[in-house]
């Protein structure tokens, strides 16, 4: 299995870390994307994948897998290790609920504020800003933040009392979040401790 | 088991979708929330989806589970029937993948336009509104569009020869999109062709 990836970047990195948490990281080859040259944009690559974007998984048999969810999943269920997806359906849903939250109210929102309210990859990659939403983005990123930080209040982990998909998200997007100068609030208190505890888990540390 | 709902509108027709496919719409109890004046935004519903979304589910023990791939996540490992998330690690990340698209270049991409650039749920829901965000979301759902009737000149449904999740996400997408007044290209045979083959579904028709 070969990764295309573009290493140090956030969604990259989520795919690393599940790898790690799989001990798996040895099993796939690592194929570097010049992102910040625009070779996701180029035809050589659209044609692996349409969607243009990194990370994307390709199988043995040449199927290309995009979209972290998607990747997390193959991973999840192909190698041992403690579940990153969940065991039962309560626990599935509830994983795929932060999942998604950790996208849309974090990590996502986030990618908006740095593409399109600063010079992001610059003019050659950002075809498109919208300064106006992206500003409105980083305001759904920090209400993000405190969402999770409240909800870190009653629980160990992002899903709950387990690590899951949902904590890597959340833990890429405060990357992020740091990249693209958006502050943790000091206020965060829950969060700013839960981000240490995963920063140290040897996944992360490496 | 409830499901906080409004009948008639995309996201919510998914979960209904998927429940019919399982044969399990009487499983559940169906709880309105009236979107178009606001209830949820208001506290009471936001105490139990703080995401204020629709539909919601709520189990028996009062978790409550929102968005749309998590709640289908739910339903398909918890009724019999044929799956709709898949059996192995590449159906999974493949649907998984789909399912993304079917978010990102149609359904969610139609509901910035409806959002953004019409008067979507009229001025007191549609607090916030960037036209511009939303005309360029309309061509990523035109883009979308042709990007699936593509995909379905090779395969029979959305994400391979099997109905799943992702067939939903489009169809839904393709209903909101007539609501919202973008018309699929008529060059879009296959797309057009697949959305026929899906309306007669026993689960879609009724």
């Amino acid at each position: 299995m070969k990764i295309y990836e573009f290493n140090g970047f956030p969604n990259p990195a989520r795919v690393r870390i599940a790898l790690a948490e799989k001990n798996a990281l040895d099993k796939v080859s690592f194929i570097s994307i010049d992102v910040p040259n625009g070779e996701h944009r180029q035809a050589a690559y659209l044609a692996k994948n349409p969607s243009g974007t990194v990370p994307a998984l390709e199988l043995d048999d040449g199927t290309v897998i995009s979209e972290c969810t998607a990747i997390t999943e193959f991973i999840d269920h192909t190698f041992e290790g403690p579940t990153l997806t969940g065991q039962n359906p309560k626990e599935r849903a509830v994983i795929h609920m932060m999942q998604r939250r950790g996208e849309t109210r974090l990590l996502d929102a986030v990618g908006a504020f740095f593409h399109h309210a600063t010079p992001g990859l610059g003019p050659a990659i950002e075809t498109y800003q919208n300064a106006d939403w992206g500003i409105k983005q980083k305001e759904v990123a920090l209400a993000g933040m405190h969402y999770f930080d409240h909800e870190l209040g009653a629980q160990s982990f992002i899903a709950g009392e387990s690590f899951s998909m949902a904590d890597i998200t959340v833990f890429a997007g405060l990357g992020f979040a740091d990249f693209a100068k958006i502050e943790v609030p000091a206020s965060c208190v829950n969060l700013i401790a839960w981000r240490e505890r995963i920063s140290q888990r040897p996944s992360v540390a490496g």
